[in-house]
This record gives structure tokens, sequence and C-alpha cells, in this order.
């Protein structure tokens, strides 16, 4: 896959359009608003927020996918998040559907939605509705890096990956446009991803490889420990592809090239906002090992990736106390072996079983390479790994 | 109860005598050892740390309470963990043990221990028996403000509070001294908390009086969302207050008022720490009612406790976006009313139903109050109520 920080990767795909326009319901000045029409026979899969304050959008595309709905178009806009809206929020979202459906000829139901921003704001209608009808006449092939840039919010850059993969031995296209980046700044800062593909794929199909994915990427990753009511990923696949086998099954061998081309898009993408997340401060990767389970090694992962204290030493690049990796495995309450335990920075062994060889306290400096403190935590028990990113941040 | 950040409220205890010396174990050119005994027929009661990584000493102790041993002495040490130190730590521990109960002429068994430091880096044993016997030969009344104090690694001040409370009729004397402040100077900090009356309270009684309480206080605090290997709560009942009715049962009315004093104590040296870590910062103080359970009402103050965004925001004094507590609710995973949830700054109502009257972002200052900003969220649903602290961080 190719890896990309902008859309420079990105191509036209087949069964599909695409164009973004300046509504001013999130933003002025800038587009705002995204549209994309798929023709008939696109199928797609996604991964939403678990929040129980799941905005109205999240809500709408929930039940689009468990209605198995048949894709035909996607409406995204930034700068307000249309969440805490109650039933506003709610007939606001069937108007946009029904807008969308209007212009794009087909049924409200087949419109995917998704938005990002503040939280608590109505949106302003009018203007959407403005905004969509400009971008339906402006529908085409190459708006992909604008697409990109329309739907963030907080970031500092515009995020986008993409490149060939094969189904069996044909080519298949495919790509992604993802935003997120802190939640510092005055907007609530969420993630969205949307993933695009000319390949002809079962929706079932396409969920099973998108969750797995998913799971080993965007749920693996952390900048400030704060889940958003609006996080979404969808994934298109139009089907306009001529030729490729059946895929009938997410263990089918011929799928395997595919699904190995979704992860590392998704890793790319991930990675994307963890960098704008941490602008200059270092990336903890953090590999759990040994662990029992893989849940096991996710838990380890998730409080080393998550401690306050952790991160911000780092991020200051101070003296570093090893034991506050100690601290925060034994806090994860998962087994662990005392002799067999390992724990090492940058590849280097610092702790082996219940000593640290060179002494409690490291100068973190020649452990960093490339921007990133890789942690790496063997529990000496079973065979449970998982990999877990975080942003340093300095206090 | 009398609130007191210094000694000043402590007064002896009969049946114990306390010491402090400088051992030189943790810190040069000051008191870093306490040493308490206490005569025969006293019990005990703890709370430790549920870290699989638990220190040596932590070990030691629980080991202790699950034996039901009578309490005849107390060693506690500052500026070094004894965790991750191996089966050394482990024979330190029974060495200090062993060196403690020779000199108060006890068994090892009942000698209670506590360390707090840094992690990884052995005990210095010469050092460690030889501040034993300093300490031993300073026994006495009166060394109660030198213990707040010898306990403190990073604390910005000692921590003490106690006063008279009632058993029936009868006057009995309850007080506490504590540390714990952030982890974000060159040592581990971690809590410890050392409890003493002259009550005469059967063990398995002072135990469920001490795990509700610590589990209303100590329990429901966030400083940097990071759990200590160390952590320790003690409380010592010497039984040497004449006359007072026995108490049999931790329900039994006549145990009331000490129960509700130990949750006041609890309380007050728990705000202690917190004002220590926040320093000028403020608290946050979160109040969730209407919950479906008290576990649901703690699981949504805990979220919006460990919320980086929330926590950074507040203590930017920056304006704030109210969607971040609607967000850090909706992650607890919990139930609400959407229709009955409200939320409230310093007593203002400012979110109801989905709506916020005012908008969705304020300007702090006006809600935060003698350093305090209480947020109440109201779920709608039940009777789960829970109360959660935390300290507010500039970023």
């Amino acid at each position: 896959m190719a890896e990309a920080k902008d859309a420079g990767g990105l191509r036209p795909i087949a069964g599909m359009r695409i164009a973004v326009a300046p509504s001013g319901v999130g933003y002025e000045g800038r587009p705002d608003l995204l549209l994309a029409a798929f023709d008939e026979g696109a199928t797609v899969a996604g991964v939403l927020t678990t929040s129980r304050m799941a905005a109205a959008p999240v809500r709408w595309t929930r039940a689009r996918l468990l209605g198995n709905a048949a894709p035909r178009g996607l409406v995204v806009n930034a700068g307000n998040a249309n969440c805490y809206t109650g039933a506003q929020g709610e007939a606001d979202v069937r108007q946009t559907a029904a807008h969308a459906a209007a212009l794009t000829g087909c049924r409200p139901e087949e419109i995917f939605i998704a938005s990002t921003g503040s939280i608590g704001k109505p949106l302003d209608m009018p203007l959407l509705c403005e905004g969509l009808g400009i971008a339906h006449r402006k529908l085409g092939d190459d708006a992909w890096a604008e697409a990109a840039a329309a739907i963030m919010t907080t970031d500092r850059f515009p995020k986008a990956a993409g490149g060939d993969t094969r189904i069996g031995d044909t080519v298949v296209r495919l790509q992604g446009i993802t935003k997120g980046s802190t939640m510092i700044a005055p907007h609530m800062a969420t993630t969205l991803s949307f993933l695009f593909t000319d390949a002809r794929i079962p929706a079932p199909v396409l969920q099973a490889a998108l969750t797995d994915a998913a799971d080993e990427t965007y749920n693996r990753m952390s900048v400030d420990n704060t889940q958003s009511t609006n996080d979404t990923i969808l994934i298109f696949a139009t089907g306009a592809a001529a030729g490729h086998p059946a895929v009938e099954d997410a263990g089918d061998p011929v799928f395997a090239a595919f699904r190995a081309a979704l992860h590392g898009l998704l890793d790319n993408l991930s990675r994307c906002i963890l960098d704008d997340g941490r602008g200059t401060n270092p990336l903890i990767e953090i590999c759990v090992t040994g662990a029992d389970t893989r849940d096991a090694a996710r838990q380890v992962g998730r409080c080393i990736a998550e401690s306050h204290l952790i991160r911000s030493t780092v991020g200051a690049g101070k003296p570093f106390q090893l034991g506050r990796i100690v601290a925060s495995v034994g806090m994860a309450g998962e087994k662990f072996d005392p002799d067999r335990f390992t724990l090492a920075l940058g590849g280097a062994v610092l702790g082996r079983g219940s000593e640290f060889p060179g002494g409690p306290r490291v100068d973190l400096g020649p452990y960093i390479r490339d921007g990133v403190l890789r942690i790496d935590v063997d529990l000496g028990i079973g065979d449970g790994t998982a990999t877990t990113r975080a942003v340093a941040r300095p206090e």
C-alpha cells in the first residue's frame, strides 16, 4: 500500500463519484461538506462508536447497517456533530437523507450519514441543503484530496492513503480518507474514516474483514483516553471491478490479500491520526507478548497507553522510572510469570525477572528512534499478543 | 472531626507509641522511617492495592491480615517502595519484621510493613535496621507531626487529621496520617494511610467499616489514572479506651457514630491528597445521581474523572465545551433517560434533556467556587449515586 498523508496516492474509483462544498454549517470559507454517490450494486460495512450518547447520524447509520441497506450515497459534514440535539437532531438527519436521496435519485434509507464537530448545537439545515445541492452539481471522479480536507476539524493535515491490491489475479483498488487528532482544541475532535474499493464483496464478508482490521488498529490507539459520540468507520465496495473471482467467505484464500491490504490501510490511516495528535512528541508503541490471552495482552497495553504518568514523562523528555511501566502492568490485573517477565525499550531489555540490571531510572533519548518509543513487555505466560499506540504529551 | 493539614489536631493514643528516624534508606537529612508499637490486645484492618505487581511489603501485610494477626508493630519507610525487587525484596521484608519484632518484643508476624518510593531498587538493610534501632529508643506519645512528615515522598505538605468520636456515650479518639500527591515528580508517589483509635473493636467489624469508608473516599479519587504497587490503608484499634459498650457487628447502632467519623476522616485525608496533587488547579467534584445502580454511578463518575480532555480544559481555564461531559457519560456505557438527563456546573443546570439552553460552550469561571468545580450529572433512571473527585491539570 502506498503511504501518504496527502491525497496524492488516491485515484478515481469505478462505480462512484465524489464532491465537496463550502456549506457554512461548520466552517466559513472552506469546504466542510462531503457528498459521495454510488452506482447500484454497492455494498457497505461499518464500525461505529459504542457510546451511549451516540450522535443522531450514528444512530441513523447504525439502523441502515442493521437493515442491510444497499448504499447509494454518503453525506459527511464537519464542524457540527449533531449530537445531544434531541428530536431536532433526529429530524435533521432524516431531512438530510431525504434531500440527498432526492438529488441523487434513490431512497433516503440508502443514504449514509456521518458528522463531526461540536456537540449540542442544532444543524443549520437550510445551509446544509444548499451545500448538498452545490456538491451534487460537482460530483465527479477527482475530488479526493478535497474530500480528505473537507472532513477535517482540529486536524493539522488531511489524511488519506490507498493503493492497489488483488482478489485472485485481478487488481482492485482500495483507498481511504480519515480525520482525527487531539481533542484539546476548541472543537470536539472525532474520528471518522471512509474506505472505498471497486471490488465486489458481499456485505457480511466486508463486515467481517472491517471488524477485524479496525479491532487491531483504530481500536488500539489512544490520544487522550476519550471516546467520541460520533466515531464512524465505513467501507463501501462499488463492485465495479470486472472479472475477479467471487468472494463468498471472509476466510476465503482468494480474499487474503485484500484483507491484508485493508488491515494495512487502517493501520496507515490510524497512524496518521496519531501523528497529527502528537505533533513533535514521541509516539509510544506498546507491544505486549506472552499474555494468557489476546484480551489480556490488550488490557495490559491499554493500561500502559492510558497512564498519564508514562505519557507525560515521555513527552517531557525527563529521566524515566522503569517502575512506572511495572506499576501499569500490575494495574491491568492480568496474569504474568514474575520469573519470565521482561521489559524492553527500543529493543534493549532493561527489566528481566524482577530486576532492572542497569538500575530503575533511564534517559529515554537513546531508545526513541524516528520519533517512536517502542515498549516491549513479555508476560511469560502464554501466546496472547497485542500492539497499542499512544501519544506522549508533556505536561 | 477536626479538619487539619498539619498534625496539630493529633493527640496521644492510649495503648500505642510512635517514633521516627532519619535512616538514609530513602532520603538524606530528614526522617524517612516510622515505627509504631502497640500494646497487646490491639486489632487491625486494611485495604491494599489490587495491583498484580504488589510490592513485597504489601504481600507481607496482606498475609498478616489474612492470618488474623494481632498487631504489635508498624514499620513504614519512605523513598524506596521495595517493589520489583524479587526474592531479595521478600527476604528484606522478613528481615525488617524480624528486627522490629526483636526490638519491640513480639513475633515477626505481628509486625505490619508499608513502603513508598522508587520501584526496582533493593532496600539498604543495614541502614534500615540501624534506623529501626534509633526509632525504637525514641518511642513515645508525641511524635505525630513528625510521623506525618516522615512518610512523605513527593508530597508538598504533611497530611493528618483526627478528633473525638463516640461509641455509645463513651468518647474515643480517631485520627490518621496519610501521604500522596501527583506522580509527576522524579519518584513514584504512592498513597499510604494509617489510622489509629483507642477504641476496642473486633477486627472483622473494623474491616467492614474500613472497606466501606475507603470505597467511598480513597477509591473514588483520581490524580493521574495510575494505581500504585504499594497503596495501603491500615487502621489500628488499641482497645485501650475504657468502658465503651462492646461492638459486635458493623451494623450495630452503637457503632454508627464511629463509622460516620471514620468516613469523615478518610474523606478529609483523601481530600488532602487531592489538594496536594492539584496545587493551584481546581478540584473537580463529580456527583452522579439517578443511575441504575451505585456501580453505574461510579462508572459514569470515573469516565468523567479520567477524561484527560475535561481535566486539561478545566485546568487551563479555557472556554469549556459541555459536550465533553456528555461524551464521557456516553463512553461509560451505562443507562440514562435522554428526556430526564440533566447536567449542572456549580449548581446551575446547563443541560436538560438533550439540550444546552444557554449554548454548548461556557466560561467556567463563575462555576468554580473555592477552587472546586462541582459537576452534577443526573441520569434520570434510578437511585444510584456516587461522588468522584479528580484533579484538573493544565496541559
